[in-house]
C-alpha cells in the first residue's frame, strides 16, 4: 500500500464506527474522485476546526460568533432547569428527542479512575457556580447509565447539597452501560419524563 | 446544529459505510479534541491529496515520485498475464488475496448505460495498446458479476479478439450482483485459481 494512502485509512480507522476495512473502503472512495469527496471533507474539516469552539456557558458546540450559543441566547428556554450532559454532543441528542425545553451543561467527561479524569478535569466548578447564582430550582443529570456515571451523579448530588436545589437523574429507560448519545429519540424522551430523584 | 458542525456531518456521509447517525457519532468525535483527530485527519487528506496519483501504466494508485507504481516497476511479476480491473482500489484487494503474480490494467468503471459510461470513458484503448505491444498471453477479466460487468468483459473479449490473446475471466467463486472490493482474500483466491474461458 502506498505510505500516504495507508496514513489517510488509519486516521480514518480512529473514527468512530469505521473499522479497518471500512476505513479502507472510505479512503479509496476519496481518492477514487478526490475534486469530488476528498476536497469537500478536507474543507469541512478546516471550516469546522477555524469556526466551532465550545459555548462558554454550556459548553456545547457553538460557533465562534455565537457565543453563548443558540440554546443558551434562547430567552424562551426554561432557565429553572438545568440538564447535566457529559459530552457536548449529548445536548444535540437530548434536543432530538424533543422532550427538554430548559438550559445545558455539559462536563466535558465523568469521573473516571481509569482514564484518571478527576472532579477537577470536569466542568464542575463552573456547574456550582452557575447554580450559585440562582434562578435554577432544578438540575437534571443525563449521565452514563454505567458505573462511572453513577459515582459522578453522586459526585453532583453532594456537590449541590449545600445550595438547596432540586437534583434528578434521568429514568432509568436507558439500557445499562450505555450513553445519551447512543440512545433512540422516544427512549430518551421516556427518560427525561420519568426522571426520579437523586439520593 | 451548528452549520459548520452539519456541513461536516454531511461529507463524512457521503463516504461509504458511513450514514447520517454514524457520520454525526464521527463528526462529534473528531471536534472533541480536534487536536488529536481532526487535525491528524485533515493532514492526511492534504498529504494524499498531494502525493498520491495513478500510475500512468496500470491506473493504479501510487505517489507522484514512484510513477509507474511499484507493482509496474517489480521485474518479478509475470508480464504475460495481465489483470483487468474496474477500480484502482480492487488492485489492493487482489494482491490481499496473494493468488496472483502478474501485472494490472485498471480501467476506471465498467460500461454502464444507467451512468453514462461507454467505451470512451474507461481506459480501454490503453489496454488494447497494452496487449497490441506484445509479451501478453492471456488477458484476466476481474470484473463485477453483475450485468455491467458481464457487458464489460464481453466488449474487451470482442476488443481483444484480433490480438489473438487468451481472455479468461474469475471463477464465479464471487458472489453474484458484487464487487472485487468487496470479496475476502480466500474467496477472491479461489476465483483466481478457477478462472475460467470468456466467450
Amino acid at each position: 500500500m502506498v505510505p500516504p494512502v495507508d496514513n489517510l485509512i488509519r486516521a480514518l480507522a480512529k473514527l468512530p464506527g469505521l473499522g479497518r476495512r471500512s476505513a479502507e473502503r472510505a479512503a479509496l472512495a476519496l481518492l477514487r474522485k478526490p475534486e469530488l469527496l476528498l476536497d469537500a471533507l478536507t474543507a469541512a474539516l478546516q471550516e469546522a476546526r477555524a469556526t466551532v469552539c465550545c459555548c462558554s456557558v454550556c459548553g456545547g458546540f457553538t460557533s465562534r460568533e455565537q457565543n453563548p450559543c443558540a440554546l443558551c441566547a434562547d430567552t424562551s428556554r426554561d432557565g429553572a432547569v438545568l440538564c447535566v450532559v457529559e459530552e457536548p454532543s449529548d445536548i444535540f441528542a437530548i434536543e432530538r428527542s424533543g422532550g427538554y425545553r430548559g438550559r445545558y451543561h455539559a462536563l466535558m467527561g465523568k469521573l473516571s479512575p481509569a482514564r484518571q479524569t478527576g472532579p477537577a478535569d470536569l466542568r464542575l466548578r463552573a456547574l456550582a457556580e452557575r447554580v450559585g447564582r440562582g434562578g435554577v430550582t432544578e438540575v437534571l443529570l443525563a449521565l452514563s447509565t454505567d458505573m462511572e456515571g453513577d459515582a459522578t451523579a453522586g459526585y453532583i448530588g453532594e456537590l449541590l447539597r449545600p445550595l438547596g436545589v432540586r437534583v434528578t437523574r434521568l429514568a432509568f429507560g436507558l439500557p445499562a452501560d450505555s450513553g445519551v448519545g447512543y440512545s433512540d429519540p422516544l427512549t430518551l424522551k421516556r427518560a427525561i419524563s420519568g426522571r426520579i430523584a437523586c439520593g
